[in-house]
């Protein structure tokens, strides 16, 4: 077992960090896991030529999934407050509907804290990337986007394991 | 005037990129602006905490501000298809409403390209940020969001200078 | 408890390494803790609007603090002998002179080396940070900084849990 | 001893994850060590400065060194698929040949997984950088480099210790 | 036109810079081109599955070229000595050998410099990334890779506008 | 030139940015450089060791030039209000004190804003590896730097070409 040092922190003089990062010390290292959706709106035949494979640009779906996966790993650097956590597994799926598009971003790990900022982080640089391989096709005459949108992304599921 | 070493590329051998990135060599730097805006939903306790700056965590719009203005400035590692650009400005609003926050992220870039996925990768990030710091009042008794969610994250706006 | 395949590594031809990285892997894994300090040299007028929450850019602690906890985050990028280690807690406190401005930033890990490094970079951040929050204060009119330096950056206290 | 939640992941929506992560979780954290190797084909001037010491941009062998060094560290981000591993000690071996120079790295970490890639990313990066610190002497009269290249970059030997 | 402020530097006290990055400053900025071939060398019953797309851990391909691209536009950080350079355009073209896989990284930008050490970088993370992919199909029983390695990184050709 | 698309931002909604990135799309990007200069302090044996080249665990000027260097290029990722900047050159200069190094870092840059943050955050980080190359020297019986600090982090010179 870890001995912890101290358990608060002496009081440090004058003003004290402005931001509470927490203090995963004392906390067991269990397996961990964190589901997010999210979903991208699109036009109708943006959806249909994703459904079907047919974006110019090449597979949204492909590298929107090597992006998340590396955005989960590196949470902690686009999250401040966030720990560097080792993740032992991400894991994607996708819907395809009529007028939209969405992700499911797992991840998993052996953790002293939840992983669930990494599976949002993972499902919203998911999303950003789709929207990026078409964006030529849902920009008006104007270069503006007035039907697309990200919406709803959500925390699915967070488990953890009972040690 | 710059010269073009040759206007498309030459036939690559059996198996071409599959993914294009636009080449932007051809294009003229002009100023680009977008702006984004997305809201984060939260419970009514939370989101008037968050209006009074009474969020034990630390101040949420202080460190989804300087991490959204990060992100902006790493968007081109976070999206694989995104062009590395010099961004001449960031700037951020924030609307207080009572079940949910809402932000607006400015991009503003001299650029051969628009600044559309750095504003909404500013915006998103921004929106996680604040997730992070009222995780705590968010979480039911089991650990689950079931009353957070990120929505409508959207380009509000997008600008080109005519040269 | 983890076997070393090897003691030593035998030896490599030619031209060994010129940088020999610590092996941790021997070491055990216990708490870690280390404090450093450090000080920015500012002008009167510049330490007394900072005291009073009064420089224009924004507040200069809230974003040094981000900065510096995830500079802690990132050390092992930024000095290259550094392992990579998951940090559990960033803690700072600033004290305010009448001519300057003190930092104080506590790391603690569950490592199998110490942490001194990181707390050191999280304070040379958060300084860094400061001076470009008061730069147009301090610049005099040929845009040199006469009155600012950082100084006595230092470890204050290192301690390390006994197993 | 670690629980595992679940032991395949249930089944996701429609079209599942495109890249398959291995999933780590339930493997021991024992003791890795990996070593790849790999030769950069130079002039025989070159490599005659090399050896003597005499490249004029600086030495080419103390800079390749550190960037190997972090590349190792940061191998998750440059190989999508790659954990996030705690590296306990990087090692490098320098021989030098009449028309080339060779490298040996060795990585070291108690980790879940191998860490072979994390070798072979360091050994290449090291060649890139011995080649970009000779640039000059390589290229001929139009710029090019008829003389120069990268070759039998593999995989030595890997260890992993019986628990 | 840009005025330079000094010539050479003036002399810098006792011990100078150990390594001399080239001052681009006065140079000019023109369209660059660079293509870096590769080679990995594989077992024939691998390079038969890569070819017919049967790989499970996923498509190499796709996720080869992603993190070529990631890695042309961070290789200021991979590589030391190299200026950080705003890329225009990436390009890869895949070649199926019966035992081995060939790659073709075309690297475009505006630039001050040349862009060979992107496009050199570009190609070998592409290759680490095939060979991370299809680790399994070519590990013998003891872990090792007898029949893997990469070959022949060379820099096919290199352009430069003429202003 | 370039034409600039609203002279303020217009006023955005409730709270506006909380920190003032400035807005430097107006301004002219000409040759800019600034020297920084900074000091360790260190124990008398260490320094002459230093002096001698004889520091076990590698050369620590190599290494701390590497890594200031790649710092100055980072400098917008580890000061978020500062902008990435492309830069033209980096240079070091070190002076060996009876107990002490100093450095010395210039960074020219063709840039719309000035490089000091950019020389003040290459001497920081190589102050830094170089007290992590001699922390073995440097710690007392109980694991403490009674002997060593940082000080006198300064803005030396700062250049700007006239147009």
């Amino acid at each position: 077992m870890i001995r912890t040092i101290r358990k608060g922190c002496k009081e440090l003089s004058k003003q004290p960090s402005k931001f509470k990062m927490v203090d995963i010390s004392p906390k067991d290292a269990v397996e961990r896991e964190a589901t997010a959706i999210g979903k991208l709106k699109l036009r109708n035949e943006t959806a249909k030529k994703l459904r079907e494979g047919k974006i110019e640009k090449g597979d949204p779906i492909s590298i929107s999934e090597v992006a998340a996966t590396l955005a989960t790993k590196n949470t902690s650097q686009l999250i401040p407050m966030c720990h560097n956590i080792p993740i032992s597994k991400v894991e994607t799926g996708t819907r395809f509907g009529d007028d939209y598009v969405e992700v499911e971003v797992r991840v998993k790990a052996i953790a002293k804290t939840g992983v669930e900022m990494e599976a949002l982080t993972g499902a919203s640089i998911y999303l950003l990337n789709v929207w990026d391989m078409v964006k030529k096709l849902e920009k008006d005459r104007n270069g503006q986007y007035p039907d697309t949108w990200i919406e709803y992304i959500k925390v699915k599921e967070k488990l953890k394991a009972t040690k």
